[in-house]
């Protein structure tokens, strides 16, 4: 009854799901109702740094644990992972990418969470969903993440309004939303300076600009002690160490300037 | 230079990954670097039951949270995920399958960690591995689940005696190893009984057979209080309630028994 | 400059698009631009009985050259194929079955074009499209064919009377469509019999059922000239031979008869 | 019993075969069991230029009749389409693309057979079989198509070689293999020049180099009958018109120098 070869045929109904070379490969996440999580959470709105903070936290160790992920960008509750051209990691099977990604992030998620709620206890796992897309141009992919951050700047000016009209001004929901209905971008800078004298373009950049995470060499010193041979005591000597770490920035992505400015990213050989 | 249209296109690039209609979907993941795992977490060999527990807990988690999940198979870091022929679940998306399954069981095995393993620190957060397979009949589904319970009776049987051999006789592992080569299931089992004392068969149903998981009715008899519109006090009554719950089962699925007992799996209506 | 190797990488861009095991497989062929094409060919209106028949050569021509198809289905420019579920050929590959059906289909339609419309010049050389569709049941498979048979019925009976209108009545083109519009089954069935006296149900079964292309054994006797030994001069004797051919059909194969009656189409092994 | 509605839902098993936007889609054909089928209709070897100016004819007809075609190219049985990076031509719909390849390509070979091969007659409707294969950068495409040039090299030298061992020489085909056996490039061009008194490069290009397919414009000079108002009678006037026909060459593709003259066959609005 335990013979397992006569039950091994199944093993080919699993599909080839590699995905096609030389194409720039983005996983991209997003929590599952997590209109709900913040709410039940007490999320800041329209932006709690904490839920944002560990978010990046959580990008950062998918970054550090997979491989070959030239640059991450998440806002709100969305991360997204672009795997080098050419990377081979896993024979490009899209599962592979797509399920390491997700699970990493959300095991994260809870094994950060406290580094960052402190008392607010987590109450339940939180979910999140993923999809991968592939992208043949290095434009494709900048257009790519220029969508994404193009979709933060929306949303995040549009959140900061509405919040302002229903925590300042005391409008409900439904009145702020009204409110807000057909404006234009002009019109809501505009409301937030002569009703709330805030000048949009002062709020943090990693509200406006979402976050982007890159791999940079940085120089680390560090102490460590040393016996000569010829001497009879040990010396602390200060020795400095490049290393390769994740690093946040709130930058435009959607100009020239950042690409040029950090062009291994997109390089060839990346 | 924050107009979203232009970048819209790149939404095209998403491929369709609907599942084949009238199939069942299974979704199997695999913990990653688990081994490597359990050595820093001090698993218990050849089974750690907090572990194999925290599993179940994930599964069950998976299976409430998500929907359309008729029956659950796991063993070691494993489990499979069986969505019904028919769910419509996300119209059918792989990946949206495989990524809510692995999160959210990614984010419960941290969630839950403490619950099972007390003062025993998680380390770092786990990563899973998933894959789809579709399976078009029900015998398709079967010998599926079958070649998983198999394979679990295979290494369960190999990995008892192989740490009888390095835990009681002493062996290295290499030394283990190499006694246990070519060994058919017999030569194993007369291994446990004659230097051990130990009659397989007598081992826990849970190491040898794997958990199933099941969605059974059960009858809950809760206390209410109610106070009837004639008479001042309110009184205690006890009420039956009748509740879908997700149950661990520790029996064979490979011969015709489990599945003549149980016809509601395999459905068509399911 | 002629070194192959260095561009054999781009090999590894090709996809594996094997099919699903255990799922019938159907491949539908359709005449490109055939309402033009029959115009200029001067097909005979609703139906044109050299055209439809060689259709039906094409077809028992993939049928012969391929491998492992079970049945085919045809009406008006298009063709149905089915593959055998347990089929292993060409690895199972669905562009393999797609052209090989549709190149030995359209090749076929030109070398035996003479045969059915004699003096009748082919202006130019036709062309299909083809596609692949996966049927995990039988029920599904009977279920399609259906679909096509239906959707015959529904066409025949509508260019029937569509054309009595015109060829006999003398409507325009958009006079009869207008006449037919918003109509259903039974109006249809009386303008046929009312006006133009024709019981729809007595027209050929080829244009109201379409062709079915089975596998049949078939008793052949052929005469052979033997010489036995010990006898001076040859004789001539019959022998009867079985062979298995490609018989059609015009029957229904919506209900269950046609199925009892060729269960073998069905059957698990095939 | 005819309700069609009933069966529709087996559309729904279709699946979507959308090529990745912004690659090239190339699909090649290859002639079925064409070894047999030069045999049988004793095709000249290693060369036999009606056969290589058929199949030529018939690219021809796919590159006119289908839409997007940007470059083609061919040698012995086999022919490689290249459609447009942009290509919107049935939603990019692979299926769509190989079959009507295949099926047009595969119509022509029977249509023109008579214009190359006189009275030899066509014995049977040969059949081709077709993939397709996506690339995301120009120079993948150029690689792609050096890969089919230099095998084209490589099957022809051998074959020159091969020929006239067995022509000429009057080794049998399995004397004539063994002689050949590990020999390279070098030693084939030697035995060539010193036994045959051949110059492989003063072989023919087109058997050297196969086919290239390209859209050129070329100046036509029409005669039209034209009847100015004031004047009484017509007059006869030449009239040059600028069309874009399907051009073949026999030239490398594998250098730069086939590129740079013809920039506009890899321009991105193409």
């Amino acid at each position: 009854a335990m013979a397992k070869s006569k039950f091994e045929y199944v093993r080919d109904f699993e599909a080839d799901d590699t995905c096609l070379p030389d194409c720039w490969i983005v996983v991209r996440l997003d929590g599952r109702n997590f209109h709900r999580f913040s709410e039940q959470h007490e999320f800041k709105k329209p932006n709690d740094d904490r839920a944002l903070q560990l978010m990046t936290r959580c990008a950062q160790t998918v970054m550090q644990e997979l491989e070959d992920i030239a640059i991450a960008y998440g806002q709100s509750d969305e991360y997204s992972f672009v795997f080098k051209k050419k990377t081979r990691w896993f024979k490009r099977r899209a599962s592979k990418f797509m399920t390491h990604v997700v699970s990493q992030f959300a095991s994260s998620y809870v094994f950060y969470w406290k580094d960052y709620f402190k008392d607010q206890q987590l109450l339940y796992p939180p979910g999140f969903d993923g999809r991968i897309v592939l992208y043949p141009s290095n434009q494709n992919l900048k257009d790519y993440l220029s969508w994404r951050q193009a979709d933060c700047h929306i949303n995040n000016l549009y959140n900061t309004v509405f919040w302002m009209l229903v925590q300042r001004s005391g409008l409900t929901p439904v009145e702020a939303q009204d409110r807000l209905q057909g404006t234009l971008a002009g019109d809501k800078n505009e409301i937030l300076f002569s009703e709330f004298n805030i000048n949009y373009n002062n709020e943090p950049l990693m509200y406006r600009k979402g976050t982007v995470l890159i791999w940079q060499k940085v120089n680390e010193i560090i102490t460590k002690k040393i016996k000569l041979p010829k001497e009879a005591e040990e010396k602390e000597v200060e020795v400095t160490r490049t290393k390769t770490k994740v690093v946040p920035l709130h930058c435009d992505i959607i100009g020239d300037q950042f690409w040029e400015e950090y062009p291994e990213i997109l390089a060839e050989g990346s």
